[in-house]
C-alpha cells in the first residue's frame, strides 16, 4: 500500500513540475495518508467555462481492478456507474482462508457502495450482470438477478462515454468432463462458503452408521486439482482445519482422511521460486498430504477421478469425496461475444494496449483479469523509432540522437529494462556495445542491438496485484484526463503524426506473493529476489494481509478472526 | 443460568440428606461455577457389581430442550445417540438480530459436539432426520439429508431403551394459501440468512433504473404476518437496519419503505403485559411502522396479501415486497404419524406428563415445542386422595390426615399453588376456610374446597425458557435414575397401588420475558410481575442475553457482534 502511496506521489510531483511549466494551471495537491491509500485532488482553477455535461464512465465489475479504479476515481467529474452482479469487494486472497473458517466470509467482504460513499459526488450503482456490449452505440445491456417475482423488468440498457471493463474470468475447466458437475471451484465468496459446509458434510457423512470403511475413506478423500497458489492454500487450510479442529470432534474417522493435491507440471507452485517449491513439496510430505505432479485430469464422475501420467501415460482413476478445481482462468460469455465482435475471437482474453484500452477502440479500457497487456514488440516498430530517432535524417544515429530518444524508448518497450537487468547491464554500457567506438550506427547495427531484447517481453499473471495495479493507474489517468490532453506527458509517439502520448504507459511493479502452507509456515516471494520461507514469513503474512484490507472495518474483522481461531478453533458448524 | 444452577444445587443438597439417611451411597459432588452452569457428577461407590451393558438414550434433536438435556447428562452412564439434521445448537432469541446483521449467523450458533466433548465418556451424534419412531420395537428410522452423490447409503435405523424426542416445532401457516410459496419464516439460522439477502434484494431491485415510483414502493413495503416476540422484534430490527444504515447507502429510495406488521388479535405482544403491548404499539406508531391489528391473512400471491378486518369482515388486498410469516408452532410430520400410533391422532401436539413422559408409553419422554405437559385435575383424582388421605377409613379427614398429604398434593397439582396465589392466600387459609373450627371434613366439603383450583390450570408457552428447563429436569431424572429408583424421591401415588413416584414433577418456573423494540429500547416483564421499559431495559437484555450464551465463544461472538454494528454499522454486503 506504501509503495503504491510513494508511486502516486512521485508521479503527482512529476506533473506538477510539467504544470508549473506551462504556467497554465495550478496545482491543488491533497495526500491523506491513511490505511486505504492515499487519495490525490487536482483543481484546474482556469478552467472557468459554463458547467459542461459530465462524462458518463460506465464501470463492469467490483472486483480488485474495478474497485481500485473507483476507490482513487475523482467522481465529482464524472458520472460514474457501476454494474455488477455482485454489490461488495471481496478479498480474494483469504478465499482459502474462509474455505475452513480461520476468516469468516464477512470479514473479508465490503460493499461498493461503503468504499465509495465517503467520497465527493456520488456513484451509481447497480446490481445486475452485463449480457453484451455495444460499443459501436456505446450501450450495454444488463440483466439483474434478483428475485424474479419482484415487480418491474429485470433487464435494462445503460449508454456510456467511457467503459472500462473490469469483469474478471471464470474458473478454466478446460471442458474436461464432468468438472461443472462434480467440483466444486474457488473464485467466489459463495464457492468458499460451499466448500466449508461441503467439508463437514463429508464428515458427517462418514460418521453415520452402516457404512463400510472402504466407504469412509472414500467420503474423506478430499483432492485438489491444481497446484497454483489458490490450491496449494485451500489444501494447506483444510489439511489444518482437519488436523486441529475436526479430528478433535470426528474422533472415529480421524485415520482415515487424506487429501491429495494433483498437479500436471513437474512441481507446485512452479511460478514461484524453485526453493519455494521444494520447500513446499517436502512440507506437504510430511504433513501426509499427497501430491500427484505430472498427472493430467482426464475426467471426472460423481465418485471417480480419471487422470493420466504424462511421463508414462499411463490411465488411474481414484475415489474421491470431493474436487476442488482450481486451475487457470476462462473467459466470461460476454467477454467472448465481445471479442468476436471486434476481431479478437480467436484470442483467449481481451488484449489491451499499454494504456489499458482495448485494443483497437476508443475510450473502452479492460482492466484486471479479463485482459491482458500486449506489449508491442520493438522489432515490430524498428523502422519508425529509427527514423523519428535520425532528426537530421543522415540515415545514420549519432550518439546524440539516440541519447535524445532513448528515455521515450524504454518507457515504451519495458523489455529493454528487463533485458538491461537479466544481464546486468544500464544504457551506457548497451550504448557502448552497440557504437563499439563508432560515432554513428546505421539500421542494421540498431536492429541488431536490440533484436535480443523482445524475448523478454513477459505477459503479466492473472492475479489481484496486477488488476489493483491497472485500476489506480487507470483512475489516475481518468482523473487529469483533460490536463493531459493540454499536456501530454507521456513518451513520444514513434509511429503516425509523432508528438507525444497523453499518459506514461502502464507499468507493472511485482510486489512479491505469498504462499501459506499450514501450520503457522508461509513462503514468500518478496522485492529483490527475495525468498523467505517458515513461521517468520507466515507472521508477515498476516501483517501484510491485514494492512491491505480494503477497510478499517474488514481489517478488524479479519483480525479478530485470526484471534478468535487461535482461542476457540474453527467452528464446524453446518451453516 | 445462576437460578438454575442454585435450583440444581438445591436438589442435590435434599438428596443428599436422603442419601445420608438411607446410609447405603456415598455421595461426591463437583460443582463447577461456569458460565455454562453447574456441572454436577455422582459416583455410587457401593455398587461395586460387574460392569453391565450400558441402557441406550436416543435422543431427537439439537434444539433448546434437546441441548439442555445434553449438557447436563452424565453421559458415563449411558450410550447416548443423537440424530437431528442440525450438527449444531442455535440460541434462537437473537435469530431476528441474524436477519438484519446485528448479530452474525455463525455467533449464534455451537457444535453439538463441542458441548458435549468436554465431558466424561462420548455422544454418538448423526446428522440426519428421523422420519418414523417405532415405540413397540423401540426403533426409529433415519435418513441423512447430506449430499446423494456420496458413496453408501443415508438411510439407517437406531434402537433405544429411552427415547427423548425434542425436534421442536415447524412453521404454522394454519394452510393458509400461498403462504409456503411466498413467504420467509423465522425459525432456522437459514431462514435467517436467507431473510437478510432478501432485505438487500429488495433495496438493490428498487434502485435498478426503469422502475415506476410505484413499484419502487411496492418493492420496499416489508409486510410482518404475527405480532407475537419474533414477528415485533423482526419489524424493529429491520426498521433500525433500514434507518440506521440502509438509507445511508440507497439514498435515493429511503423515503419509499414502509413497514406494516399484521396482527390477527387486538393488540401486538398479546402474551405480555398490557403495558407493554401499548408501550410497543405506541413505539411503533412513532417509527411509521403501520400496526394492523384484527385482520387475519386470507391469502398471499407472489405480488399481494390478502386479508379481512375481523370487525367489519372488509377484505383487503395490499401490495408487498416481502412477507415474513410468524405465527404459532406447527406440528412435524413425524411427530403427527407418531401421533397416530399411539392414539394422540387428534391432538396438535404429544401430550406429556408431568414426568415429560409421553402419555401412556413407558421410557419414551419428549419436551420442548414438540411436547406439551397436560396437567392433571385435581377433580379427577379426588376420591383417591381422599381415599389415601383418609388413613383410618373413618370416611372424613381429619386435620392431622390433611396435613400429612396436602404437601404431595401441592407438589403433583401445582394449579393448587396458582389458585392460592391469585387470593393471596397460604395452605393455612386453605385448612382453615376448609375445616372452618370443625375437627373433619368429608368428601362433599372437601371436594367442594377444591373444585375452583382447576381453573388455574395453564398449559405451558412453547418457549425456549420452557425447554430448556425441561431438558436440564430431564437430564436431572436421568442422571438419578437409579438412585431413585431404590429411594424414590417424589410425591406419595394416589393411584395405583400406592408408594411413591421416583421424581419430583417437572415444574416450570417463569423468570420473566423481553421483547426489544429497536433503537435501543426493550420492554420486558420480569419475575415478580415486574415491569421495565426503555433503554435500560434494553442493556437489561444485552446483559442477561450475553450471559445465557451457551459457551465462551458465543458469548464473546455476540458481544463483538454488538460492539462492531456501534462502530461500523450493519453490512449490507448480498452474502
Amino acid at each position: 500500500m506504501k509503495t503504491r502511496f510513494f508511486s502516486c506521489l512521485k508521479t503527482l510531483i512529476n506533473t506538477g513540475g510539467q504544470s508549473a511549466a506551462s504556467n497554465s494551471t495550478k496545482l491543488l495537491l491533497i495526500c491523506a495518508i491513511s490505511g486505504t491509500g492515499g487519495v490525490a485532488a487536482y483543481a484546474d482553477s482556469n478552467s472557468s467555462a459554463a458547467p459542461k455535461k459530465k462524462q458518463r464512465v460506465l464501470v463492469l465489475g467490483t472486483g480488485w481492478a474495478a474497485t481500485s479504479f473507483l476507490k482513487d476515481l475523482d467522481i465529482s467529474t464524472y458520472d460514474v456507474q457501476v454494474v455488477s452482479p455482485r454489490n461488495y469487494f471481496a478479498f480474494t486472497p483469504l478465499l482459502p482462508s474462509v474455505t475452513c473458517g480461520t476468516v469468516e466470509a464477512r470479514s473479508v467482504v465490503e460493499p461498493v457502495r461503503n468504499i465509495v460513499k465517503k467520497r465527493n459526488g456520488e456513484i451509481k450503482f447497480w446490481e445486475a450482470e452485463c449480457l453484451k456490449i455495444d460499443h459501436v452505440n456505446r450501450k450495454v445491456f444488463c440483466r439483474s438477478n434478483i428475485d424474479e417475482d419482484l415487480p418491474g423488468d429485470n433487464s435494462f440498457s445503460l449508454n456510456f462515454d467511457y467503459l472500462v471493463i473490469a469483469v474478471g474470468a471464470e474458473v478454466n475447466t478446460f471442458n474436461t468432463q464432468g468438472v461443472k458437475e462434480h467440483c466444486h471451484f474457488l473464485k467466489e465468496v459463495e464457492d468458499a462458503q460451499s466448500i466449508r459446509r461441503a467439508v463437514i458434510d463429508r464428515f458427517e457423512k462418514a460418521v453415520l452408521p452402516e457404512l463400510t470403511e472402504e466407504e469412509r475413506k472414500m467420503i474423506l478423500h478430499f483432492v485438489i486439482v491444481g497446484g497454483g497458489p489458490t490450491g496449494i492454500e485451500f489444501a494447506a487450510e483444510l489439511h489444518d482445519f482437519v488436523h486441529e479442529d475436526l479430528v478433535k470432534i470426528y474422533p472415529s474417522v480421524k485415520d482415515l482422511v487424506s487429501i491429495t493435491v494433483i498437479q500436471s507440471g513437474d512441481h507446485i507452485l512452479n511460478t514461484f521460486d524453485e526453493r519455494i517449491s521444494t520447500f513446499a513439496e517436502k512440507k506437504f510430505k510430511r504433513d501426509g498430504i499427497e501430491v500427484l505432479t505430472g498427472h493430467r485430469v482426464m475426467g471426472v464422475t460423481d465418485r471417480k477421478l480419471h487422470m493420466k501420467a504424462k511421463a508414462t501415460g499411463e490411465e488411474i482413476s481414484i475415489p474421491h469425496g470431493m474436487i476442488v478445481w482450481s486451475t487457470g482462468v476462462g473467459t466470461r460469455p460476454v467477454i467472448k461475444e465481445f471479442m468476436e465482435q471486434i476481431g479478437q475471437g480467436n484470442r483467449r482474453v481481451l488484449a489491451i494496449d499499454e494504456w489499458c484500452r482495448v485494443r483497437g477502440l476508443e475510450n473502452i479500457y479492460a482492466i484486471g483479469d479479463c485482459s491482458t497487456l500486449c506489449q508491442k514488440k520493438i522489432m515490430e516498430d524498428i523502422t519508425d523509432i529509427f527514423r523519428e530517432a535520425d532528426t537530421d535524417n543522415s540515415g545514420t544515429l549519432s550518439m546524440e540522437e539516440f541519447e535524445d530518444v532513448i528515455e521515450d524508448v524504454i518507457i515504451q518497450y519495458p523489455q529493454i529494462e528487463l533485458y538491461l537487468k537479466s544481464k546486468m547491464l544500464n544504457v551506457s554500457d548497451l550504448l557502448k556495445s552497440m557504437y563499439n567506438g563508432k560515432e554513428e550506427v546505421d539500421i542494421d547495427k540498431f536492429k541488431l542491438a536490440l533484436s535480443v531484447v523482445d524475448e523478454q517481453t513477459k505477459s503479466l499473471p492473472a492475479t489481484a496485484q496486477v488488476a489493483a495495479q491497472q485500476g489506480a493507474y487507470l483512475s489516475n489517468c481518468f482523473n487529469r484526463m483533460e490536463q493531459c490532453k493540454k499536456n501530454p506527458e507521456g513518451p513520444r509517439k514513434f509511429q503516425s503524426g509523432g508528438g507525444r502520448h497523453e499518459f506514461r504507459p502502464f507499468r507493472y511493479r511485482h510486489l512479491g506473493q505469498f504462499a501459506p502452507l499450514g501450520g503457522e509456515q508461509a513462503a514468500a516471494e518478496l522485492p529483490g529476489d527475495w525468498v523467505s520461507m517458515g513461521r517468520s514469513t507466515q507472521w508477515l503474512w498476516y501483517s501484510i494481509y491485514a494492512s491491505k484490507q480494503v477497510s478499517w472495518r474488514t481489517r478488524l474483522l479479519v483480525i479478530s478472526d485470526w484471534c478468535k481461531r487461535y482461542i476457540f478453533g474453527r467452528d464446524s458448524s453446518r451453516i
